[in-house]
């Protein structure tokens, strides 16, 4: 960042700059974990000063809730509005669960998917960063247990399908996709992730849907586009 | 600890207080990362002296790197070696899933997974302790898809089935299920985790245990014990 821009212009690229730090903020917690970001890192890094950073942010559990909030902003962004966007029922259920997927392995953060890093860092410390990200997880995880419910209201999957089942199967196979390839490298792990994903979402779809054969989810996505 | 215990028996109980100092370890690491773990603390949390413990682990990475193979002690210990004494085949399939679901469900480390933990930690960290994680948790899957092709030889499962895709499913599922547990405090992820594995197996079952019907792997391993 060009020191010159902090000189003119405050008011209207307040947020702006609130946005660049917070983009820095949570590629910097992806990797080294919202313990590991210091507003000395990041104004190390945004070649800010520290007393502007504090200013900002005040403590840093607030710049922890501050950088929580806004990875979820991003979450919503590339994964809920993008997976939102395609037809309702069984083409949006498997657009949810696609663009999770590509999300990670796009590598959104550097780190891999922030939450799952944020998850493991802080279920075991109580306090307002931990309830934060498990907030926006149980947003997400309800979100998705939400699709499979219209997704049987629309006919699409079968009546007595358990909604919370089907999405704790689903999301299980991102989580362990992300896993696979943080650690190992391994791409194959998100086709995996996909292939599994078609077949529950298969073995739940209704019967017409079901009497076609495989792959009923990415046809039926494919016209939506990703 | 009595402090007392430190001044007598030194060559003995040098195995036995290596093994608590690694059990305190794991303990920190588990709940404050391996980032988290210092001599400082352990000498704190131990009462013990931290020249003692500089001697006995040199550096923080030595410290981490024995941490790590501790805690993969206890893994094979409680996990592996369980559910490798019910027979061959599927039943030992499925009791090394049971059996890793039950070391999460009961918290054997006070921050649940320590792997699962550790891997989130340190996959954004290359050196010698991502190497090490790594490496025990490649052990695993390996060992999983290992029992996995088990279980077809012994015409347990259906030759077609993809032995890698299989393990991917059903560790997932575990790994969602820790996930869920630590963050939200759900137990009853554990069940849905029990619920997905049993139906993959059920579906991967060969002919004759498959039209039996459903919950063939709890029928199976309830003959092996818990």
């Amino acid at each position: 960042m060009d020191p010159a821009r902090k000189v003119d212009g405050r008011v209207e690229r307040g947020d702006r700059t609130r946005q660049q730090i917070l983009d820095a903020a949570v590629d910097i917690a992806s990797v080294e974990g919202l313990e590991g970001l210091s507003i000395g890192k990041l104004a190390l890094k945004l070649e800010m000063s520290k007393s502007g950073l504090f200013a900002a942010f005040g403590s840093k559990q607030d710049l922890q809730l501050a950088t929580v909030d806004h990875a979820a902003e991003i979450f919503v962004e590339r994964v809920v509005r993008r997976g939102m966007a395609a037809p309702r029922g069984l083409p949006r259920l498997w657009s949810l669960c696609e663009s999770k997927l590509e999300y990670m392995q796009r590598e959104v953060f550097r780190g891999g998917c922030f939450f799952a890093a944020a998850s493991a860092e802080f279920d075991g410390r109580p306090g307002p960063v931990r309830e934060r990200i498990a907030g926006h997880m149980k947003a997400w995880v309800e979100l998705l247990a939400g699709a499979v419910h219209r997704a049987k209201d629309e006919g699409h999957l079968q009546a007595d399908v358990d909604a919370a089942q089907l999405a704790f199967e689903i999301d299980s196979l991102a989580q362990g996709a992300n896993w696979a390839y943080q650690l190992f490298g391994a791409a194959t792990a998100f086709e995996r992730a996909r292939r599994g994903t078609k077949a529950r979402l298969d073995a739940a779809s209704a019967p017409p849907a079901r009497r076609s054969g495989q792959r009923v989810p990415r046809r039926k996505a494919a016209a939506t586009g990703p």
